[in-house]
């Protein structure tokens, strides 16, 4: 076997057999295949792509790269081992508010999460809003707090498929990110060496998503379920709408303030609806809930009940986070200046451009621009008026939380400018376009 | 500018500015650009192309690279530079008796050649058949053969092109060869280098060369000469017929025999009719004949005379070559076995396969498996019966110079294998199927 003529057979539209692709993709992570073959190699694929088998023996193969995690041996016989991964929006504080909700309901939760990149923000940064709290969890310590607390939030810990990160980071700089088997098995490697027996997938979809369309969602969660059933795992994927931020908040710690609020059942209704969605299509695959009906219940009931808060509360502490900024919202350190984003005309709101209000959040330093940029927890947008809410001139469409008063001033124009205007009737936006199952 | 958006925008099927092409192949020759980025590059051009103005841009960009020669002061006032080139062929000896007939026509030649790899020969191993030749000249040897004698055939001595020959080597291992814009930018760009005013273009189509239809044998002209034309040369181009070996001999020693055997006016008919019209179209080009017409009669006078066979003789001469070969071509070492071929059937010969002819050669020591192989001038084929041919079983349809008895008849094989025979008449194949010019 050569590489050249893999390259070749992958230019000229031919299907890789499963000792192809393992020979390359093991041939670039032991460095034997050169980066520049691998490089050829991507950009033929995103042009010829690959079909769901080639796609399934890509993301096997990145997966065997590293270590395979099986995490049952730290859980009560039988435990039905349970991820999710969303593909990043504006807004999205999620796992936040999922992974207290579904814990508290029973199913253990343990999740390795990323930083922020570009206009989305990361579950990890989001908690690093909360002084003390490490995401910096040996294995050991992983399994320990999973056991025993049900929750755990952790940086990549394990050394999950390191071809998938050498791999990202060659296309990354040869313009060969936007392939969908390159996206699905990058995604998917992480997800099945992380050793879940069932995921659900949040992909969202719209201005504030990576994927702008619902075909590419489509395509894109079909591709991902189809890998994941291929592997032997129950996969669900949620295409869910992310035209316009998710909630009100966006920015660190007004999201994880959002997050508790949605614990205390005082959450935006978009959020608290996308929540109970996803909660519960984890529940009815971790076998704690027949159907999505009785798993809406349950959750109502660890919301009402508070269980759901003390799941959250047990966590942060085991992660040595300070529990009084969970017991007490308004101790969470604020940004100094306050500024009322006024509608500079009267209409529904017919559009508010997602990407943009991210955009506005990383230059107000909550966000970045490139790898190790440090944040700004404290900045953030709390998005008032939402697509379908009527405004009058001058009324608020939000507020800005900003360091010091120029950026601040800046954000509320580029806000302002990402909002837009009619005089009829817009109807609110849906929060669930599609769910695709095998 | 950067060289990932570069790659973005070919990916995308943008026209990049002359501005970005000189920003990326500057950049890879000076090493800023790394090799997995140009690799994607190239993939990326393979699917998408380029228009006659990125290609020619290209083919400058890589000319100016390293040196760029002006042979003009080593020659009178007002010489037009006439280079031709040949793209490749099975039995391909051409440039010995163009370049001898020319120059004793009064038009200098002075060519940078190079060796063979595969099923297709090079003009410098073949001249290295004769004892003593030596094909390594520094630029003043160059340059005063050149003034003194009128002919030159010497192996690259400046350092012509050099971002062509790191762009091809990349190129070889990574599955982007056979690509027009590439291939033609890659051809041009030497050529433009070595400073010729006009250029004839040999374009070798159907089974013994490297553009097997005529459509792309087309399509590779129309670019060349579009290239030249932009670049302020003149350019024609001429699509021949390799679908059949050229003349009747095949293997080094054997192709300069009859190439001396054409200088004498002896030659094949097919091959001496090539010849003429390369080497005609090349003196038109000089301007040292009006039309193809007068310039064929120019060159037939120098047969006659014998002053292209005495030009031939300087020529080897002067680069140090057993010129009593010339004089009588008995004198080349001959393979110690000759191995006649049947003709296994009856019937009019219907199709040789060039390319299995040169792998047969190959195969009997005549030619490289890689480069670097060493090369055993001897040994060969004579093809007797040509396309249009009739034989009875058992005729002679060739002869095998072996240097050995086992290769010699495993070649016999090979070459019968070659032949397709059937029952009605068959006409001769053409020898020129198409001039493109501007």
């Amino acid at each position: 076997m050569n590489p050249v003529d893999i390259i070749v057979k992958k230019r000229d539209g031919g299907e890789l057999s499963p000792d192809e692709i393992r020979y390359f993709v093991n041939g670039f992570v032991k460095g034997t295949i050169p980066d520049y073959q691998v490089s050829a190699w991507a950009m033929a694929l995103y042009f010829r792509g690959m079909n769901d088998a080639e796609t399934t023996e890509l993301t096997l193969a990145m997966a065997a790269s590293g270590d395979q995690l099986d995490l049952h041996d730290s859980l009560p016989p039988g435990t039905i081992i349970v991820d999710k991964h969303s593909s990043g929006g504006v807004g999205d504080k999620t796992t936040l508010a999922v992974g207290a909700l579904v814990a508290a309901c029973g199913l253990p939760v343990g999740k390795m999460s990323g930083r922020g990149l570009s206009f989305t923000g990361g579950t990890i940064d989001k908690l690093e809003s909360i002084p003390g709290w490490n995401p910096e969890l040996s294995e050991a310590q992983f399994r320990r707090q999973l056991r025993e607390v049900g929750l755990v939030v952790a940086g990549q810990t394990a050394n999950l498929a390191p071809a998938d990160k050498t791999l990202y980071a060659l296309r990354d700089v040869t313009g060969t990110v936007p392939s969908l088997p390159l996206i699905a098995s990058s995604i998917m490697s992480k997800k099945l060496a992380a050793g879940a027996d069932a995921i659900v997938l949040d992909v969202k979809c719209g201005r504030g998503a990576f994927m702008e369309t619902l075909d590419q969602a489509q395509a894109l969660s079909r591709l991902m379920v189809a890998i994941g059933t291929r592997a032997g795992r129950r996969v669900i994927a949620l295409i869910t709408q992310m035209e316009q931020p998710l909630g009100h908040a966006v920015g660190h710690s007004l999201e994880v303030q959002e997050a508790l609020a949605t614990l205390r059942g005082a959450g935006p209704t978009d959020f608290q609806t996308l929540v109970m969605t996803v909660a519960s299509e984890m529940l009815v695959l971790g076998g704690k809930a027949t159907d999505t009906e009785a798993a809406q219940q349950q959750l109502a009931a660890v919301v009402r009940s508070g269980a759901g808060l003390a799941k959250f509360r047990a966590f942060v502490a085991a992660q040595g986070g300070d529990v009084s900024l969970v017991d007490d919202p308004t101790r969470f350190p604020t940004a100094p200046y306050t500024l009322p984003v006024p509608a500079p005309q009267a209409g529904s709101v017919q559009r508010i451009d997602a990407r943009e209000i991210g955009l506005a959040c990383v230059d107000l330093g909550g966000g970045r621009h490139k790898k190790g940029d440090p944040i700004d927890y404290r900045v953030g947008i709390m998005v008032a008026a939402k697509v379908g809410d009527q405004v009058k001139p001058g009324e608020l469409l939000g507020t800005v939380y900003a360091a010091d008063e120029a950026r601040g001033a800046a954000a509320v124009r580029r806000i302002q400018a990402a909002y837009t205007f009619i005089h009829t009737a817009v109807a609110p936006l849906p929060i669930v376009y599609d769910r695709v199952a095998v």
